[in-house]
């Protein structure tokens, strides 16, 4: 029987209750499919932080470094300034890991209906690979006011005061500024993998961006998409700028296929897709290094008001589960998980509040468990 | 009799054909409330900069900051490489004359069906103060590559690259950067004019930005919003993350009154809201300088595919024509073009196609015109 050691971060709200069920759902498919997992627990999150004032140490990040994939809940507590565990933990980890894919399906279940009118299954059914370690989230900026010399951004303060005719000459902070950056090779290899990926669906590939803006950004984005494509004559392409990229989710999502796309911008559009895909109760994530360890969550935040209430929605957490096994190769299991998800669904019995049910998270959790068990018998 | 000199510019593709609509709409309310509007035509788009070279010149921009408001209809032809005309025309004419508010009213009308299952006029009622100088706008940015020396950048490859090990060893372009940067003033006036406007309406005021992540720079936009808001102690307020907005743009658009966010996510979010108001056919803009000249335009796009054949819808202009009267100071007769555009749309029989009917755009406009009399007349 193969063992896995798969390292978990409950994390803070709800996560440690859906981690649960994911758990009990992988367990489950274990089981049938013949494989057995270790699971070992971390403290990480806002309470391990304000008990230890760690946030996640080097010696911890090195030794998750040793595994393939780690499960992660949810991170996010009100009693933390906004940004402190989320660019300490979570964005710490996917840069830490060079987890370079943040790998989001977007797909509409049969059973769930969609905000959106007149929507169906049929119609929704992409995947958004988003680029996971560049962009504007590497973390540079800073402010500056007068007297300070701060090389390239002098010369940005006279640009700019030339272009507004801004009165900068007191002596408080006036300008705040922020640092977005793409390389070539960290562009290639998250468009490459979408290339690769579109090959293996519909052959049909949309780059997202904001070129005719952020032109020296994006352009650079540009051009290396377009040269990687010359490997692949056989993929469909187009480029497509953001703000309208918003309005095709809405208007005609059977338009996309695979959808790669910068950080910032695959933030915003993941989160739109996750909606029109039902909600962020259904949404999984991957956060991605082929050849190094992989980090599974849902998309969804960490709810602190529901936090031990057994009442949100785990299918999110169990399709990240999924996703996991995948990437351990146990392909088998984890569409034996994303089909009994789908029974569950459309079966509409057992299903938490937010998909209009009664049921508890607990619930949810036992019911797609017991359905990857039938499924792994037959 | 009051008289007004507004110049137009048609711009490319549909644009020329729905702004002559607008241009009838405004005649129409000028009649019936007592002004004359001697239209200035200037020939600036992709034609013009492809005969003359001229994107738009510096003289130009000269003798059009002596008016008040400009009447723009869409940018933006196959022919030219993106960004030429948007960078050189558009955001131009923003920064040159300083329009610093651009406002997008999202409303969804009665009589039009939003794409958004369940949600009805009284539902959808907002408006979007997007900040129009300032954020990753300014054009600011670059390449580097090995041996180069530039400063401030250096120092950030060297962070880049200790953080990624990524070999930026070759001799060819590795990296490509963009800068974005708010200024207190920036953010002051167009925070300053949001809180104004949330006083007159519903005194909920929701800033968007991304201060997890971009900390620097919406960091400090976060602390100017607190800072102004002691002014304004009635005015309830919350800061809400980009990508969770696009979200609750779907699932509970009553939530938000006024919302004020930096420029690159106002043009993600309000595309996202002229969705859920019907589509980018009934979407107004108003670049808005409050003391000096302003722009009004549909939010939409060139659309050249459509070009000449009167087939768009040319509400969103006249919606727009009405936007630039209420800054001449004629707001009954604005009212009454927002009204005969209800109007309109309610009847649900002088429609173009994107709304389900089968009239061209000139019907539509002459039917508005003809309601905005009858309105005037009473
Ligand atoms: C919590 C936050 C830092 C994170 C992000 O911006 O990437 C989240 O929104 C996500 O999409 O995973
Ligand atoms: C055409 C483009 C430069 C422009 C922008 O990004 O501001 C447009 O999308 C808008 O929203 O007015």
């Amino acid at each position: 029987m193969t063992q896995y050691k798969i390292p978990v971060i409950g994390g803070d709200g709800i996560g440690p209750e859906i981690v649960r069920e994911g758990k009990k759902v992988i367990d489950a498919a274990g089981d049938v499919f013949g494989f057995d997992v270790e699971w070992i627990d971390y403290p990480h999150g806002a309470d391990h932080y304000l008990e230890t004032g760690e946030l996640i140490s080097e010696d911890t990040l090195k030794e998750l470094s040793k595994y393939k994939a780690i499960y992660l809940g949810a991170l996010g507590d009100p009693r933390m300034t906004p940004g402190i565990l989320e660019k300490g933990i979570l964005l710490n980890m996917r840069f830490y890991f060079d987890e370079y894919i943040n790998l989001r399906p977007i797909k509409l279940l049969d059973g769930v209906e969609s905000p959106i009118r007149g929507k169906t299954a049929q119609d929704i059914d992409f995947v958004v690979v988003r680029e996971n370690t560049e962009d504007f989230y590497i973390g540079i900026g800073g402010r500056a006011k007068k007297g300070e010399k701060k090389d390239l951004l002098e010369v940005k303060r006279q640009l700019y005061s030339a272009k507004f005719g801004l009165d900068i000459e007191t002596d408080s902070e006036e300008i705040a500024y922020q640092i977005g950056m793409i390389s070539k090779e960290g562009t290639r290899r998250v468009i490459e993998y979408s290339y690769d990926l579109a090959k293996n669906r519909r052959n049909h590939l949309s780059s997202v961006d904001k070129a005719n803006v952020l032109s020296d950004i994006y352009g650079f984005w540009r051009e290396n998409f377009t040269e990687i494509g010359k490997k692949y004559p056989t993929v469909q392409t187009d480029f497509n700028y953001v703000d309208a990229v918003t309005m095709w989710f809405v208007k005609n999502p059977e338009f996309f296929d695979v959808v790669v796309t910068p950080n910032m911008f695959g933030d915003i559009i993941t989160d739109l897709g996750a909606m029109i895909q039902g909600g962020l109760g259904l949404a999984p994530g991957g956060n991605i290094n082929p050849s190094g360890t992989s980090m599974f969550e849902p998309i969804h935040g960490s709810a602190p008001k529901y936090k031990g209430m057994d009442k949100v929605n785990p299918l999110a957490t169990i399709w990240a589960g999924a996703l996991l096994l995948d990437t351990l190769g146990e392909s088998n299991a984890a569409n034996a998980i994303v089909n009994a998800i789908e029974k569950n669904v459309s079966a509409g019995i057992v299903k938490t509040s937010d998909m209009g049910g009664t049921n508890k998270c607990s619930e949810v959790g036992t019911d797609v468990a017991r359905i990857v068990k039938e499924i792994g018998k037959k």
